[in-house]
């Protein structure tokens, strides 16, 4: 089984959670799906800008996964592109992060950071994707999305995760990790959790025949996901079962993947909350530990072993500079 | 499906999670397999001492569970017993709490709570059982047992619970539910989760064909286990599978359910662990919140459908004492 084959492997830990992705930020020249939102921003210069519209474009191309698993991808970054609109200001990554590749070629990733402007609930957007070709043939390929949340608000993160080992074997991870302890915040754990149904979204893809629950190796990813999280893998016939892959991904994560999204704008990043000066630095440091362990524990082991130390480094040190809280 | 049938049941609450528990004091008159351990306290009064002698016997009878699933319990009980040995004091809990049963008869259980002596890190140890004939024909049976810790110790407590609903199926939950917040503090995510190995006890009862993973369908009591809990659910052939059940319970629960034991009283309960003055008010506080939205979730909306608004008041009142940090 895919899951357990890589629970010993240097992707496991990558494989296993929230973490390389991407952001993007001025429209690509076309696209035959979406209709991206234009920003800009007056800090950027004018360098920025220009590498920044290629490694959009590289991202947005997601060249290595397959049509309905692109479409889903699109479609949720131009949701959050659409939503946020002019409160995200460009990605400024140095263009040898927004696109990078080991020595061999054999593994390379597109990373998009966009922030939030100052008037925004967004920390934030990070997305990527990751193809890595596999020792034993074919190829990992994942594609993230994540959205982090400032201080202004302390409602759950938003975090997607399709992580493809082959064109018949998937995990997906999708939920609002909580930003507060939800043992000692039972209201936020209604607020967001119970009221807003979202545990039916988690059933309703564990109805899918070709779907088992799965636990991720590291004990803190565990942890720090939502009693709704969807933690899954989804397996259809290594003969033949592509199709039925392409259908899962179209009629059910798709969909499902919309409406938890959908979600989190209306209950969690645009409702109002009231986070009193008492409450900041707990949270503060909440979110401080979590994305420390999350770089920590998520990328740091598994890059250097994906793409060498050297562009681990450069991608981890440039990663840092987002995750200080 | 057992665990589906009784998602929307009243008795769903209860079934679970960690809740109705038991615990006793004085040795009972005999026992084929345990040998307890007598413990005496001279602020009992005789008449507490006598029915408390009473209650117990008939919470080690387990009239109502099988061999293995019996024998499974005394050991557990006769564990926690010869542990903390003379740091517990007999249950003082009234006759009518220690033991009660609905109007009509068709619901029954038996409830047992030992408070930790001062010098002990052992705050109660709490234990039950609860038969409940079904309007289906059959009954539902659960037993449990629980010890929490007080504040001059920070690590997880230990719940077991075993909920049958019949000969063939049943949920276990085993675990160590965790006191701080483990995204907070992944030092104690270390020491008590990775350190002791606890996941591969899971993974070792994930393996047993007739085992399936159980969601609660209370999101606080997801929220509330531990990233290594064990929540299954254990079905076997309804036609035949009583023997199976069997041989499930006594060569793999009983073995592993013992060695988490084990480990909870190395590692957690026995250990030598700091709790600051600073970091006391914190563990208090959420010490307070959980306990009272297990009792709120777990026991205060199923009760009173087992066992009517009086009995149920009654107990959860006596209950109540103990849940206070």
């Amino acid at each position: 089984m895919w899951c357990c084959h890589f629970s010993h492997s240097p992707f496991s830990v990558l494989s296993s959670s929230s973490s390389v992705r991407v952001l993007l930020s001025s429209p690509p020249s076309s696209s035959s799906r979406t209709s991206f939102s234009i920003t800009s921003s007056s800090s950027c210069s004018a360098t920025a800008m220009a590498t920044h519209g290629d490694g959009r474009r590289k991202f947005l191309d997601f060249p290595f996964v397959s049509t309905s698993h692109k479409n889903l991808m699109l479609d949720l970054v131009s949701a959050v592109e659409n939503r946020f609109n002019s409160q995200l200001i460009p990605c400024t990554l140095p263009p040898d992060v927004q696109y990078y590749q080991n020595q061999t070629g054999s593994a390379q990733a597109s990373l998009q950071i966009r922030s939030g402007q100052s008037n925004s609930p967004v920390d934030f957007v990070l997305g990527s994707w990751v193809h890595s070709e596999l020792p034993t043939g074919g190829s990992l390929d994942i594609t993230s999305l994540s959205v982090y949340l400032n201080l202004t608000n302390d409602s759950p993160n938003f975090v997607i995760e399709l992580i493809r080992s082959s064109p018949t074997m998937m995990v997906l991870i999708l939920d609002l990790p909580p930003r507060k302890d939800l043992v000692l915040w039972p209201n936020d754990l209604k607020t967001f959790y119970e009221d807003t149904q979202l545990d039916k979204h988690r059933q309703a893809i564990e109805k899918i025949p070709e779907v088992k629950p799965y636990n991720s190796s590291s004990l803190y990813i565990r942890a720090a996901s939502s009693p709704t999280a969807i933690m899954v893998t989804i397996g259809t016939p290594a003969d033949g079962g592509e199709e039925r892959m392409e259908e899962i991904i179209r009629d059910h994560l798709d969909p499902i993947s919309k409406q938890v999204l959908g979600i989190w704008f209306d209950h969690c990043a645009c409702a109002k909350r009231e986070v009193g000066e008492a409450e900041r630095p707990d949270l503060k440091k909440r979110d401080g530990v979590s994305r420390s362990k999350t770089l920590e524990i998520d990328l740091g082991s598994s890059f250097p072993r994906l793409f060498g130390p050297e562009v681990a480094n450069r991608v981890l040190e440039a990663m840092r500079e987002y995750f200080i809280v």
